[in-house]
C-alpha cells in the first residue's frame, strides 16, 4: 500500500526509517501488505537525502494520487496542517498524526470528517511518545469508568526536574544541560511554561470522558519558579516534584483539568519515572490504577507509533476505528482551585506557630541551613481557594500542589 | 447482542457484574448496543444469586443458542475448557478468556480455529489481569522488532517479596500473610514455584515472537530458596530481588524463555512494582523500554479485561482481530543457562580472597551479622554454565540471575 509522508523533520524521517528497516514486523501485521512510501512533502530541500525522487513541494501531489491511501502528517502546528489533514480526509485518504497542537485544538473538526468520510484519523503518537496509551485507554473504556487521569507528559521539564533532585542542579543549569543535549529548543517557553503537556492533557482530557477540551480550558503553570530549596524540603517528606498533568472526573458532566508541578510521593509508579521519559496513569473504578511508561518524545520511539498508526490504517482501510469524542462547552471544565480538595505544599517567609495558627494540623519538612524565619509544611487537604485565603496575609514563597497519584 | 459465561469463580462473577454496572461505557464503545447475559455455565449451584434464571450444568444450552455470539470462558483449567472453546469457535463463535493455562497449553490450536472459522479468540486477562498488555504489544510489534520482555507476572509472589523486602518479613511468615489476605490459595505451590508465571511467558513469548511457546519449554524456578539474608545484600547493592519472567531474542529461530528470581536494581521500572502488583517492559528496537503496570489479578480487574475483549468481539463479529501465533518447534527455546550472558549474585561459605581468585572481579556485599566465612557478591557478566562451573567446589548458599531490565 502506497502511503504518504508529510513533513521530514525528526519525527516525518523517522518514519520513513521505522517503515524501511522494518518489513518483516509491519508485514505480520498487515497479513503480506508493506507500506511504501510514495511521497515526501517539505519545503525544504533534502539534497544529499536517498529518497531524493519523493520529495515535493506541492501538497496537490499527495491529494490527487489515488494510490496513497494513508498519509503521516508530522509536520507539527496547526497550519497548514489543519487544512492539508482536512482535505485529505475528504479526499477519502486516512490520516495519521503526532501532532499534538493539531489534535488539541482541532481534532474535534478531523474526527467528525473522518467519520463522515469512512476514513480513520489516528494519533497515537500526539501524547507520550512511543508509549502505547492512546488504544489500551480506549480499552480500559469500555469496561470502566475512568476516575482520572495523571501523566508525566513532558520529557523536557522532567529531565530538568530530575537533575535538580538527583544532582542538585539549579533549575537554569538543568535547563542549559537539556538545550545542549537537544532535549529542549533554544525556546523552550512550550516545555518549562507547560504548554506541551497542556496540549496532551486536551487529548487525554477528550477521549477518557468524550467531550472536546481546548487548551484554553486547561490551566498551566510550568516549573519555572521550583527552587532547589522545594525539592530538598520535599524530599524530606519522602516526594518529589513531578510536572503533572492531571485530570479528574467531577461528576457526568463536569471535569477538571489542569498542568501544574506536583508533589509525588515514593511508592507512586510516577515518582520512579526520570530523566526524558513519560507515565501516564489511568485510574478505573474496575482495574484500578494502570500505568503507562517510556519515551516520550525522540525520533525513533514517537515515529514507530506513527508506523503503527499506518499499519493499523492500512489493515483498516474502508473500516472505522471507533476513537473519538463530541463537542465540549465551555463550562465543561471547571476550575480545579475551587472543585478540587488535596494537600498542598506551602514554604513561606513566617515562623511554626504562626502556620500551626493557619492550619492546625500541618507536617513541617526540614532542609540544611534553613532559615529560622523560614517554614514549609504540607497541609490537609482543602481547596486551593481556602489555601490562598488562609495564606492571604502570609509573605509565601512557593505553594505547590500534592497529587493522590 | 446476548453472551454467556462459562465458570461463575471470581472472575465470572466479576464479567457479569462488570457487564451490568458499566452499561454507558459498553454503549458508547459498540455504537449503543448492549452485552446481555444469555447463560451463565457452573456446574455448582448459587441459590441466593440474583441471576438464578441464568444459570445452567449443560454446556449445550450455550453452544446450541444462535443467538449467544460471544462467550467468556472463566473456568480456568484445561480440562473442559479447551473442548468446550473448541466446540465454540466451531460454532461460529467469538470466545473471549482469563485462562492462562489453556492459552499456555493450547493457544495455538484455538487460535487457528477461530481463523478458520472467522471469529475470534481473544485473551487480554489471561496475562496481567487488567492491565492491557496483550493489544499494546501487538501494537508496538508493528512497528518494531522486540528484543526482549520481562515481567512481575505473579501478584502473590511480588506480594510475598515484597513483604521480606519492606517489612524483614520471613518468607514463611509472608506466604502465611498472603494466604490470610486471600492472595495466596491454601496450595500455593503454583505460584510460589512460578509455574503460574511461566504460563504468562509461553503466552507473551509467543505473541512477542510469532511462534507457539509451551510450559514445557520454560525453566521455571520460584522464589522459596530466597532468604532475608539475600534481600538485606541485595539491598546493599541498592537493589531488590523480584520474581521475573524474561524472554529474550537469540537471533530469528531462536529464543530464551524463563522464571526465575532476579536482581533488578533501583532505577529500573520494574523495582518499584510493589504488593500484589503486576508490571511488563517491553523492550523493541525503535520504542525503546514501555513498561505496563497494574493490577495482576483480583476480581473486577481481571473482569474488565474480558469484558473489554467481550466488547471487541461484539464490535468485530464477522471481522477477524489479527492476534496470534504460529507453531514452535522443540529447538526454538535454548536454554538461557548457555545462551545468556549476564552478572550473577552469589552467596557462599567462603573468603573475599577465594572469591577474588575465582572471578577477578566481583563487587562484595554486605549484611548485617554476616559470619566471617560467608561472602557475598556480584560477578561480571558470563554464562549460567560458565558460573557453575567455577563454583563446583565452592560451598554455595545461593546464587541469582542479575536482570538488566
Amino acid at each position: 500500500m502506497k502511503v504518504a509522508v508529510m513533513g521530514y523533520g525528526t519525527v516525518g524521517s523517522g518514519v520513513v526509517e521505522v517503515i524501511e528497516t522494518h518489513e518483516k514486523s509491519i508485514k505480520n501485521r498487515t497479513a503480506g501488505e508493506m507500506l511504501e512510501v510514495s511521497h515526501i512533502l517539505d519545503l525544504r530541500d533534502f539534497p544529499d537525502d536517498p529518497h531524493a525522487d519523493l520529495f515535493t513541494k506541492d501538497f496537490n501531489d499527495i491529494l490527487n494520487d489515488p494510490e496513497t491511501k494513508v498519509v503521516a502528517e508530522t509536520m507539527g502546528g496547526v497550519n497548514p496542517a489543519f487544512d492539508f489533514t482536512m482535505k485529505l480526509l475528504e479526499a477519502g485518504k486516512s490520516v495519521v498524526t503526532s501532532n499534538k497542537e493539531l489534535v488539541a485544538q482541532k481534532g474535534l473538526e478531523l474526527l467528525k470528517a473522518a467519520e463522515k468520510h469512512g476514513v480513520n484519523y489516528l494519533f497515537e503518537a500526539s501524547v507520550g511518545g512511543g508509549i502505547p496509551i492512546i488504544r489500551p485507554m480506549a480499552q480500559c473504556l469500555a469496561a470502566n469508568n475512568i476516575e482520572g487521569v495523571a501523566g508525566i507528559l513532558n520529557g523536557t521539564t522532567n529531565f530538568i526536574l530530575t537533575k535538580m533532585i538527583e544532582d542538585g542542579m539549579t533549575f537554569e543549569d538543568a535547563l542549559k544541560l537539556a538545550q545542549d543535549n537537544g532535549y529542549a529548543e533554544k525556546d523552550p517557553t512550550a516545555d518549562i511554561e507547560g504548554f506541551d503537556a497542556c496540549r496532551k492533557v486536551c487529548i487525554l482530557a477528550s477521549l477518557a470522558f468524550g467531550k472536546h477540551v481546548y487548551p484554553n480550558q486547561v490551566r498551566a503553570e510550568g516549573i519555572t519558579k521550583i527552587t532547589l530549596e522545594d525539592v530538598e524540603y520535599i524530599s524530606s517528606a519522602h516526594g518529589v516534584i513531578k510536572l503533572l498533568g492531571q485530570i479528574k472526573k467531577i461528576d457526568d458532566d463536569k471535569i477538571t483539568a489542569f498542568v501544574s508541578p506536583a508533589v509525588v510521593f515514593h511508592g507512586s509508579q510516577l515518582a520512579s519515572v526520570n530523566g526524558v521519559f513519560n507515565a501516564i496513569l489511568v485510574r478505573g473504578d474496575a482495574v484500578g490504577d494502570v500505568c503507562f511508561y517510556g519515551a516520550g518524545a525522540g525520533k525513533l520511539p514517537t515515529a514507530s507509533a506513527v508506523v503503527a498508526d499506518m499499519v493499523d490504517c492500512a489493515v483498516h482501510v474502508n473500516r472505522r476505528k471507533n476513537f473519538g469524542w463530541g463537542p465540549g462547552s465551555e463550562d465543561y471544565v471547571v476550575d480545579e482551585k475551587s472543585a478540587l480538595e488535596m494537600p498542598f505544599y506551602v514554604r513561606a517567609k513566617a515562623t511554626e506557630s504562626e502556620a500551626v495558627a493557619l492550619f492546625h494540623n500541618v507536617k513541617f519538612l526540614t532542609r540544611t541551613g534553613q532559615p529560622s524565619d523560614e517554614v514549609a509544611f504540607i497541609t490537609d487537604s482543602m481547596t486551593e481557594n481556602a489555601l490562598d485565603k488562609k495564606l492571604a496575609g502570609v509573605n509565601v514563597i512557593n505553594k505547590i500542589k500534592v497529587t493522590n497519584y
